[in-house]
């Protein structure tokens, strides 16, 4: 019974926005995603000091602490805890304090790309918002269209990028060497992002690019156009 | 009796665009702000004569003397005074006003940031119009979805930061040398800017580029289509 | 009583689709329109033979003769002639012929820009479509918050010319010279164009680049948005 | 009859996706569509050594010997033999497998430009989907709109190169040569792809460009608005 009690105690600090325990809790989790965020880009600074940087693995030191504490009353509130750990915000929780834990036994190269991990603490931060759920509603239901536009659109990208590899090969093989190296170029273009570093030069790639401007833009901009409808449309169903 | 007849008359010709006193005082100030708007531009050309410069002063003597006169009529007019000077516009004006008399005790380095206060008198543009509040009204229905998107947008571009510094920071350290400088490549490429100063050149970065690019300008240009079907919601709902 | 006739036979010709000489007549005549936007295209090629010059300028006589025939024939059928000249279709006929009669009495340098009036004849493609009215109304139905956004979307123009300023005055001069200068930065980044030319270089610069992104790139969106919805409503009341 | 139970029996395998045997058909072909264009694209890198060449030929070979089965087998279970042949999809079979038989009696060089034929392969991979019948049936109910505004999307283009030649032609003589030349700055800057190999640089063309670009980026948008919301509104009808 006190057992029972503990539970829902801990229930209502971790796990509910009604009790002003609660929303301290709350906003105090999303304090220390928000400064651990901070601290994890501190570090890639180049130059830092010996001292700021045991400044810094302090504050990442706390951060996994309350966040493992977090974690572990999570797993002991739940009613069924392995669903809860291989849940989505489950495993999100697991990998937001995991790299930190590895890094022990590893050695130091591959810890660098382990620390990206930590990332998905941000993650935690998106946890108890409603218009969330009304979003993955709107993808399910569209989500059809949606896996045949991302089909269309990569086919689409490939397709301008052979183009332009026969166009441009022989005036400019250093950017267009292979279909691989087209492929840059044809995602940097469709998005519109058009950074410059590649762009044709030849008479015949230039009209290949405007035919492909003209028609590939229309399809690339169509999965925003389907998610945004699906999502006003979800939100009126609901009302 | 006789101060609530010139109160009336007042009001007559600041807030009402019936009387056509009402409307060539409307246009007036409208007229004002565009020229105190030029006037202020005109102002940052380099190598301007003394003269034009004290035309130049002239006139924004001028515009402040009428943008003041305006302002306490404004406040005389009022039923609630103190209501109307924390209110939104109430603020407009008199931020609109304020950097004028305030850089007569001020240091002349930063009164130069002084003076970019003096565009809050654009923003006095839009205060008759009605489609603006229509535009608020869908500002609060979607407010919930904005947000969502604007945490989430918010995260993919710290995580796109975190990735392409990974990727890039051995090949390019001049232009990755921190997740901060980073950050720059991800909102300059996320929202398809792309000045082409800074870009991947990595085999590993250009393919972490292609995935961000492709799901990411989705997630980006959602805040747009909810706002647009907000927008025509709340026209409908107004027929 | 034979007047009548004939008028109703040009009528039958020039106005009406339901005829088979009718959609000759159209046909030919859009052919005509973008033969002769053609050859304007190839007049502005540098090293012309002289001998190519004259076909050229053939082919534009014999442009202007038959549109010269159609505006006559057009005044001639039109009951209330007074009416037509001044009309939106009327103005652009006339257009589309005035720069060549214009150019016998002008010298050759002023001429140049005259020419481009001729592109007015494109807008004739579009005479007899449908569509068009619905997106006019469509246009009209949303005209005062399509107004709205274009102010707003001026006033962040502006406002960002300002501010980049103020940051990159003094860190590159030769590009942030004045608030005129800083406009062009302003113009190209917020529609995302993105040339590469000026962009910011202070950090201060580039954090407020940042923000105005975030907010600016879904305000300057939004009247797309707007005209989209209103073209798909007023297609759906037309039902 | 037996030969009607053997068409039955292949139908099943192949068109059917009812059955275990059609499932793995089904995906056994899009495996070989996704490797054949991955052969595709590593056959255009430079440095290949004989044995990779051989290697890729190989996969190729097989690759058509299955598509080659796979048609013959498509023709036969079908009932109006010639109909499919002329289908949209029989005709995509056929230029699948087409290039790699013309290729024995054609020479080298023109074989290039067939290879890309084969990229219709990937066509095959949206041939089940109900989504993309929805999508067509979208494309063809704003048929007119979508022409339309493909109509004015051109002229715009159009009418932007020939008045940024007048602006520039005189400044950058080596980027605006022709109103050709000055169609690729158009089109390059209208879809906000921004290279930045070129861009105006006198206050004319600036000042030209900053209304266009205000315009005009509206008017670029509004098709893919369109077929967003006539998809959403052919999905509605369907429910």
């Amino acid at each position: 019974m006190n057992n029972f009690i503990l539970k829902e105690k801990i229930r209502n600090i971790i796990d509910s926005n009604d009790s002003s325990l609660g929303r301290a809790f709350a906003y105090g989790i999303q304090f220390l995603i928000i400064l651990s965020v901070i601290t994890f880009s501190i570090e890639t600074l180049p130059n830092l000091t010996i001292q700021s940087k045991q400044i810094l693995h302090l504050i990442e030191l706390f951060c996994v602490i309350v966040f493992t504490i977090e974690y572990l009353a999570r797993i002991y509130i739940a009613d069924k805890k392995i669903k809860f750990v291989f849940s989505f915000f489950g495993l999100i929780d697991l990998f937001a304090i995991l790299p930190f834990y590895l890094s022990f036994g590893v050695d130091l190269r591959s810890l660098r790309l382990l620390r990206m991990f930590r990332l998905f603490r941000l993650l935690k931060l998106v946890r108890y918002n409603k218009a969330l759920r009304v979003f993955t509603q709107a993808m399910i239901a569209a989500k059809e269209q949606i896996i045949l536009f991302m089909v269309i659109t990569l086919i689409l990208i490939y397709f301008s990028a052979v183009g332009i590899y026969y166009f441009e090969n022989e005036a400019q093989p250093q950017h267009f060497s292979s279909v691989f190296e087209s492929l840059w170029w044809s995602i940097v273009t469709l998005t519109t992002v058009g950074y410059g570093d590649v762009y044709p030069i030849t008479v015949g790639g230039r009209i290949f690019t405007f035919f492909i401007l003209l028609i590939g833009l229309g399809i690339v901009a169509i999965p925003t156009g389907i998610i945004s409808s699906a999502l006003t449309k979800s939100v009126d169903s609901k009302d």
